[in-house]
């Protein structure tokens, strides 16, 4: 049974670069309910934390009122498809210009971002790992990556939208960060339809079998899709913490290993 | 001896594709005194015309007083070294800041364009060549790769300008395109100092047995620096043209192949 108190650590499982993988997302950094608007308080709050932080890191951000919003209207997927180039055009300049937004916050406030749009580290929908462990480079070199949700070409007038979870569990997987972090706008996991407590700690066990309230789904984000993509991150034994990025005092603890508020996903532990 | 006449016709010596490589020079769409400063009327004409062009397209862009402008004022050159991260950054920054307004242009009148930043198909200084025709794959399918001179990660904490005249000989050899066209400020490649005659046409020997008025060098950009380039790529056996930015119809007629007023550096038959 899951339990519900409200703080815990995270286990340190791998001290490999001491990296740590956080995903911005885009209900955090903009409004998602007003096209276009990007979310500057937070932005600004997030950059500061990054800022002060002296490990290596790599973020990922989502889409929100940006890319999100576009690729809604234009009725695009995370699947290869001859999509409107019109909308390609747009999605693509919009998720640049949300990105553009952040970096600028986080030179602001003293971070080194270093900006990386997906097809960077991706050929179409497939990884390159090459190009991901030099992500890791930069970042042990002191700058931080950022990268993001996008439209990226596949083949020939194919494009798909790759999402800012899905880029999560593949750079995860590729890198084994020492810790995985979701910045949402909720407290973490809720439980059962009702509750206003947040579940502490799940796997992939208790998460199969208890019934948990689920917001809407949305084409790439939401709390279901975040949980999945953490589960396969948790499977390759990483722990993952989902944790409200609106209150940035619970990111930095979070980073820095200290108690928190969130609910975490359990690494399972690697297979052979 | 280079003739004067003010107009003449681009030889089409390669129709592989009808391929057409254009650098937006950074004294084009910017305004080159002023940091920071974006020449919108002029990044609107062009984008007209771009959206008015059926054919493969490919756009190469400097960083005028953006990324140009930082890159003098953090002594960054274009070879790799450690240069500050936060230098790094701000270059960044700002040409992702300055492809994004042109971009937008793009979008706003009727064009397809699609950003590429140049780590998509160079790791660090070397051309990924399956990545640079996906570029043609790209317009071919009927976007707009749109890239740029920028700040790239080459190894370790090392990094390097990577000027958009040098990305415009690397696209050009590699993929071999029926026209190459530079944008600059300027009517052409103008005679002996105190002329106001710009040179119709010149080839390798040509222009190195004469004296013509040179601009101030800058980092990457200058007028020789446009020569130098566009010379290695007529080696290859394309034309490449110059041509006045800030006149539209002049940039029109070169890409349509019609009558115009600049200068051609004529291709050298490609040895074996």
């Amino acid at each position: 049974m899951p339990s519900t108190s409200s703080s815990h650590k995270i286990d340190v499982r791998k001290e490999r670069s001491g990296l740590i993988l956080l995903k911005f997302g885009g209900s955090v950094i903009t409004f998602k309910e007003k096209p276009l608007s990007p979310n500057m308080e937070c932005i600004n709050h997030l950059s500061r934390i990054i800022a002060s932080i002296d490990k290596p890191l790599i973020i990922v951000h989502g889409g929100g009122s940006f890319g999100h919003y576009w690729s809604v209207k234009y009725e695009m997927h995370t699947k290869p498809a001859r999509y409107d180039l019109k909308g390609v055009s747009v999605v693509h300049e919009s998720m640049i210009a949300l990105n553009e937004l952040l970096v600028k916050g986080l030179i602001e406030s003293g971070a080194k971002p270093y900006s990386v749009m997906p097809s960077v580290f991706m050929h179409g929908l497939e990884p390159i790992v090459k190009r991901i462990e030099e992500l890791e480079a930069i970042a042990v070199g002191g700058a931080v990556p950022v990268t993001f949700g996008d439209i990226v070409h596949v083949a020939e007038q194919n494009y798909s939208i790759l999402s800012g979870d899905a880029l999560m569990t593949i750079l995860a997987e590729a890198l084994l960060p020492s810790k995985v972090i979701f910045l949402v706008n909720v407290d973490g996991l809720y439980g059962d339809v009702g509750t206003q407590n947040i579940i502490r700690e799940i796997n992939y066990e208790t998460y199969k079998s208890a019934t948990f309230s689920k917001t809407t789904l949305d084409v790439t984000g939401g709390m279901n899709r975040k949980i999945e993509e953490g589960l396969k991150i948790a499977a390759s034994g990483i722990d993952v913490v989902l944790v409200n990025g609106l209150k940035p005092q619970r990111v930095l603890n979070a980073i820095n290993g200290c108690d928190f508020e969130g609910t975490l996903i359990r690494h399972e532990e690697r297979r052979g």
